[in-house]
C-alpha cells in the first residue's frame, strides 16, 4: 500500500491513495497507521478515492473523494488542514491540475486555490452558528459558541493565554448542542484581527492545529466584535454575544480577516458575506510503501 | 533519501541507509526527521553506514556501522531495540545474511542472532556495574543501580507499580555517575525471572521500551536476588545490594533469564557468566523516500 506523510501548521496525515476504493478501510487499520510507536503516526488519514469508485451518486462531482478519517478510527466530515495537504498531493501527482481544485468531502464539494507563494485557500463554505455552548476544558469552566463548519465545534473566548489551558484530556461538553461530540478550541484576542488558539480534536485529541477551529475560532471573534459575516445562526438559538449587531436575519454585516496562531503555525482566516475561506501551508514530508499491511 | 520506519516493542526508529557516509547528517536533521509532527516521527535514527566509509580505520569491523542517534539529534553508544530494527532492515534488503549478523556500533562490535519465530537476539556484551546512585523520577526519590551497557542507565528497583511514576519530565539524576545523563529506568519484581519496566530514556524522553534498559533492569533484580552473572563491578564502589554474595572479584555468580514487560511488548534477557543477551521483535512498519529533504 503506497502513502504519503503531511502535515498543515503541524496537524498532520497520512494520505492514502485508493482510486478504486478497493482498501478495506477499517478502524483498526486507521489507528494502526496513525499508532506514533508501532504506525507511522498522524493525527489522521485522507484517503483519496475517485468519487465515482466510491460513490456512484457521486458521479457528477468532483473526481476526486476525501475520505477523512481521525486517529482512534472514526468518521470526520471535513479537515481544513487535511485538504490543502489533499490537494498538494494531488498537485504533486498530476492527479489535479491548479490554480482551483474541487474536492468532494462529506461536508460537500469544496475548492482549493493554489496561491503563489505555495500556500492553498480553501472555500470553506458557510459557517452555521448554532448558539451558546459551554465546556469544562482541564477544570476550567468556558462559554463558547457552538459552530459548524462542516464539522462541529465549540469556539471558546479566553482573557488568558491559551497555553494556560490543560488540554490534555477531553473537555467536557454541554450535551445541547453535540451528542456525537465536537473540537473545542480555546481562543484569545491578541490584536486588531490577531488571534491565538488551542484546539482538542474529537477523535484526535490535542493536535498543533486545526483548519476548521480556525474559522471557528475567527467566526467567534467576529461575532464579540460586532458581526460575522459568512455566517448563519440557528433559527431562534441564545448567541453568547457582546454585540449590538446581532442580526435578526441570521447574517451578520461584518467581513474581515483574522490571523490565527496555533501551536503549529499560522493560519488566516477571511470571513466573508457568504463564506469562509481559509488559507496556510501544506507539506508532503515523505512518500513510500508499507510494509507491515 | 531513502528511509524505513521500525520498531522494537514500541521504541520506534527511521532507518537511513547511507553506504557511502555521504549524508551531512547534523542534529537539526535529525530532530526534523524525529519530529512527530512535521516530520516522520520517531524515537531516534538508525544511520546504516558502510564500516569502511564510515571510518577507514573500521575497514576490518562488520561491514555495517550503526550509527545511532536519539531524537534530540544527540549521539547514543549502543540501542538495544534499535539494532533489532537495524538487523531485520540489513536481512530484509540483503545487505547481510543471518542467522548472525556481526554490526559495528559505538559500543563496539555487537552480534544479532535471528530466532526462528522471527525474533532476534542481540550479544549486548559484558555489563558493568558502577555503583549505587538516586535520581528524583517525577518528584519521588528512587534508589538505583548506575550501569553501563554500553549507554548509562540507573536502573530502580521499585515497590509500587512502574505505572504510578510520573515519567513525563526528565528524572533528576545524582551526579556522580553520569556527568552527561543516563537513561532512568523504574523497575518492579512481579514475579520469578518476571519484571515490569518503565523507562525515561536521556535525549528521546519517555518511550515504549528500552532495550539496554531492560538489561540494566535485569542486573538490577539480579543484584538484588543475589548475583549478576555477566556484569562486572567498578572498582571499590559501593553498591547498593541486598546481596550475601556480592562477589569479591567483580563478578556474581547467578546466571538467568529475565522476562521484562515494558509499556510497548515484552523483552526477554538473559544473563550468562561474561556476557547478557537481549531477545526481542522487530518491524519494519514502512519504506519509502523523504520529499521535504
Amino acid at each position: 500500500m503506497r502513502f504519503a506523510k503531511g502535515h498543515g501548521t503541524g496537524n498532520d496525515f497520512l494520505i492514502l491513495p485508493d482510486p478504486d476504493d478497493r482498501l478495506a478501510f477499517a478502524p483498526e487499520l486507521v489507528r494502526q497507521l496513525c499508532d506514533r510507536r508501532t504506525g507511522l503516526g498522524a493525527d489522521g488519514v485522507l484517503r483519496a478515492v475517485r468519487s465515482a469508485a466510491a460513490c456512484p451518486e457521486l458521479a457528477a462531482a468532483p473526481e476526486w473523494f476525501m475520505d477523512y478519517r481521525n486517529a482512534d478510527g472514526s468518521i470526520a466530515e471535513m479537515c481544513g488542514n487535511g485538504i490543502r495537504v489533499f490537494a498538494r498531493y494531488l498537485l504533486d501527482h498530476d492527479l489535479a491540475a491548479g490554480p482551483v481544485i474541487a474536492v468532494a468531502t462529506r461536508a460537500g464539494i469544496k475548492q482549493v486555490q493554489v496561491a503563489e507563494d505555495g500556500e492553498f485557500t480553501v472555500d470553506m463554505g458557510a459557517v452555521k452558528i448554532l448558539g451558546a455552548g459551554s465546556a469544562v476544558v482541564g477544570g476550567q469552566a468556558c462559554e463558547g459558541l457552538a459552530i459548524s463548519v462542516g464539522n462541529p465545534h465549540l469556539a471558546c473566548l479566553v482573557d488568558a493565554p491559551v497555553a494556560s489551558f490543560d488540554l490534555s484530556s477531553q473537555p467536557v461538553l454541554d450535551q445541547r448542542w453535540f451528542p456525537e461530540g465536537a473540537n473545542v478550541e480555546v481562543v484569545r484576542l491578541r490584536g486588531d484581527g490577531d488571534l491565538e488558539m488551542r484546539v482538542y480534536e474529537r477523535g484526535s485529541g490535542v493536535t498543533l492545529s486545526c483548519g476548521t477551529g480556525a474559522v471557528a475560532a475567527a467566526v467567534a471573534a467576529a461575532v464579540q466584535a460586532g458581526g460575522a459575516a459568512g455566517a448563519t445562526a440557528g433559527g431562534g438559538a441564545a448567541r453568547p454575544m457582546r454585540n449590538d449587531r446581532a442580526p435578526g436575519n441570521g447574517r451578520a454585516g461584518a467581513t474581515g480577516t483574522w490571523t490565527v496562531h496555533v501551536p503549529g503555525g499560522r493560519l488566516v482566516v477571511t470571513l466573508g458575506e457568504t463564506t469562509s475561506l481559509l488559507t496556510g501551508p501544506a507539506v508532503i514530508v515523505a512518500e513510500g510503501e508499507l510494509t507491515g499491511a
